[in-house]
This record gives C-alpha cells, sequence and structure tokens, in this order.
C-alpha cells in the first residue's frame, strides 16, 4: 500500500489553488470513516479566502505551511447539529458530557485522517495543525463556533512545493504489543531509540539546542512541562465552556 | 478514490487467521500516518490467541463481531515508552496534563484509521469497537497496561463474510463549512436529515423501539444520557489514575 507507506508531510506549497470539485471528491471520501451510531458527530470548516486563511493561520502561530496553504481544513467535534435535530424531533440529547466529547473527537480524527489520504490519493500534501487545540478558544470566535464544536486538529492542504525524505519511525516492535503489554526495560529502550538517537538530523538538533541528548530536546525545548500545562488548561476550560460539560 | 468510497463497517468474520506476515504489513502502514513532533505516543496491542479474544470480547459487552474476530487490536495513547526513554536519557518529560493525554490520543487515533484502511486494502473487513473508553479501566488490567498508558478505540478484524449495503451519511453540505460556521436553521434540519429519516432501516428502528421519531431512538434507547454520564465518569477517573493527570 504505497499510498500510506510513502507519506511525508509537506510544508511547502504551490500558490495553485484546489478546485471545489477536487476539494468535493475528497471531502466525500473522508466522510465514509466510520462514526460511531453513524452520527457523524463532528464537523468541517474549510477556510479558502486569503483573508480567513491569515487570521486562522495567526491562530497557528504563523507556521510558514499554514500561512500559505490554500486551504486549512479545521476539524471539529460537534453536538450542535445533533442538538438541533433532537429538538426539533421532540427529545433532548444527554451528550453534555465527557465521554460524548471524546467520542465525537474520535469521529472528527478519523474523518480527517480519510480526508488526508484521499488528498494524498490525488497527489495534494498535507500537514497537520496540533496547535489546533492550543488556541482552540480564539478559533471557536474566528470561525463562529456555536455551542458544542470544539476543534481538535487541523490541516493545511496544497500542491506540494517539496519532496522531502521521509523521517524515521520506531522500530515496529516498540510500539506493537503481543496480547499483553511489553513494559520498557533499559535495554529495549536502547534498541528502540538508538536508530533514531543516530540519524545527523538528530544529532544536529541535539547540538543546536546545546543539549546533552535527544530526549531533552523534547522536553526543555519543543514540549516543555510549562507550555504543556498552561495549554491543558486553556483547553479544558474551552472544552467545559462550549461543548458545555454538566 | 474507491477504497475509502466504498468503506463499510464488517460485523461477520471467516475464521480464516490472518498471518503475522500480512499483519505486520498493514501496521507497517498505519505507523507512517503523521505524528506530533514524531513522537509516536502511541501503541497497539495485538489480541491473537483465542483466550484472549474472548476475555478482551467481554470487556466489549461480548459484541459477536469482538468475539468472533481473528484478531483485536487495541489502540492506546502511551507515554509509558517515552518517560523510559527520558528518565535513560537525563530527563524528565512533563506529559503528566491533559493536553499531552490528548495529543497522544489523537496520534493513536490516526494511526487506528490508517491501519484500517491498508487492512481494507488487502481485502479485510474492520469493525470499530467504540466501546474500549466505556471499559478502559477493565482494558487496563486485562492486557496489563502500565501507568501511562490508556486504550483510546479498539479494531476487530477478519476476512469478511458478508457484503452489506453501505449505510447513509448526511449530505456533505450538513458537515462542511465555508469559512464560516453556518447554524443549523429548522430549515436546513429538515433538509440534512429527511433521507436518513426516510430509509426503511430507520423506519423499522423507530417502530421496533415503539418511539415516535429516529432521534429518540438515539437518545432514549442507543445513547442515553444516564449511560453517557456514568460511562464519562468512569472514563474520566480511567484517564486521571492512569495517565496520571497532576
Amino acid at each position: 500500500m504505497d499510498l500510506l507507506l510513502n507519506h511525508s508531510t509537506i510544508r511547502k506549497f504551490l500558490s495553485q489553488t484546489i478546485s471545489n470539485e477536487l476539494l468535493e471528491l475528497i471531502l466525500s471520501s473522508g466522510v465514509r470513516a466510520s462514526t460511531t451510531g453513524n452520527m457523524q458527530l463532528y464537523s468541517i470548516v474549510v477556510s479558502h479566502e486569503k483573508d480567513s486563511i491569515q487570521k486562522l493561520a495567526a491562530l497557528h502561530f504563523n507556521q510558514p505551511v499554514a500561512l500559505k496553504a490554500p486551504l486549512i481544513l479545521t476539524f471539529c467535534a460537534d453536538i450542535h447539529r445533533f442538538n438541533a435535530w433532537c429538538t426539533q424531533r421532540e427529545t433532548i440529547a444527554g451528550f453534555n458530557n465527557y465521554i460524548s466529547f471524546f467520542t465525537a473527537a474520535i469521529d472528527a480524527l478519523l474523518v480527517a485522517q480519510n480526508v488526508c489520504i484521499a488528498a494524498e490519493n490525488y497527489g495534494l500534501g498535507i500537514c497537520y495543525l496540533g496547535t489546533a487545540t492550543y488556541n482552540a478558544s480564539e478559533i471557536i470566535e474566528l470561525l463562529s463556533l456555536p455551542q458544542g464544536v470544539v476543534p481538535v486538529t487541523a490541516v493545511a492542504l496544497g500542491w506540494p512545493d517539496e519532496h522531502p525524505d521521509q523521517v524515521d519511525r520506531l522500530p515496529l516492535a516498540a510500539v506493537v504489543h503481543n496480547d499483553n503489554y511489553q513494559v520498557a526495560t533499559p535495554t529495549l529502550i536502547n534498541e528502540w531509540y538508538s536508530y533514531k538517537e543516530s540519524l545527523a538530523s538528530s544529532q544536529k538538533f541535539v547540538a543546536e539546542n546545546h543539549k546533552q541528548t535527544l530526549a531533552q530536546v523534547f522536553t526543555d525545548v519543543r514540549y516543555t512541562r510549562q507550555n504543556n500545562e498552561s495549554f491543558s488548561e486553556k483547553f479544558w476550560n474551552t472544552i467545559c465552556k462550549h461543548w458545555p460539560i454538566e
């Protein structure tokens, strides 16, 4: 399955636009992803306009891939539509709780990955914007998302203007467990991480950041406890306010 | 992209097994999914043994698709391995917080969908088991998952013994919004849900459950507030205990 095996994130796009016909084809494939009880508790906001993209990119910390993307797709957990349907059909949905939010988020994420694969199948490049959860509250305001709609991820989409080498992955044995989970022993850790640590790109990363180990680049520079804690509080408050969890 | 467009969930499998070679091919494609910072904060527990599957199926409420599956894959958000790597490389990861759990869950779900597509590409059938979050705590115990490993979804995998008709989806206009979110008006709700409500299968569902509307089947029978609230509390407590969130 070459399409999946050859996946690389694309961070540089041509200025060429994506036709509405192609976008519709991609989204039609996307929504065939499995969804809990066939309720489709998600929505996809497509930012097309230059101005919309610029404002949205700002909430993704002005990452060049977001600023230069012809399209940004924001995938949201969504009970707004389902609640409106229920009200109109003489009932009330009991979805203002955490499991329902999480279930809707699963729905949205499976669709997101389906959309990405469909897009790549047509030669487009994709880049996930994990920052969607960091600034969920600001994105809600910008996209006029009503109560019951919370962004869980976003994807920048465009025609590739680069063909980067594929990045490494841990050996399959590190992430796959048979029948029972195998805890990470010091020997296994060395075995699983030695290839990643040996890469020139990793060593450059360590040197540039004046660290001793690659792990320290992740913990001290890229994903610090302080940032994680501040984004946690922000995202959790956004969920509680906008889902809302009773 | 016929593979995505033709997706149907398969709930009846042949007894035929899945070879380890094929499984490895599928998982190798799966792990090429995008992952935050290339940290791969997930793991996949593959249940092969009849006995393992039977015990695991019980935690999925003995759904026949789980009981009869040649393989069940449990996809977990996982910082156990990453934490072990950090400790061994003289640092401490600051991942005991909600955003890190959610980010790891995203990683796990994108891999899950990639695995499903790869499996379908080889002719296998898949069925998501949303029940993984309902009984996450019991699954943790059964699969011996250490601290920092929480199941977020599961997939039953096997050779199809049925070829069900494809189920409906809402019109694309109901789930896709351009530049700004379009709130659901009564007219739009009727437009978006009329096809679903008109289906013979939906009407049978309403009649069998002695309800007036299809929406009531979802709210009063399939996904009741009471169940949602009880599973919410259970899943949230499991996350707090096993991630653990500080």
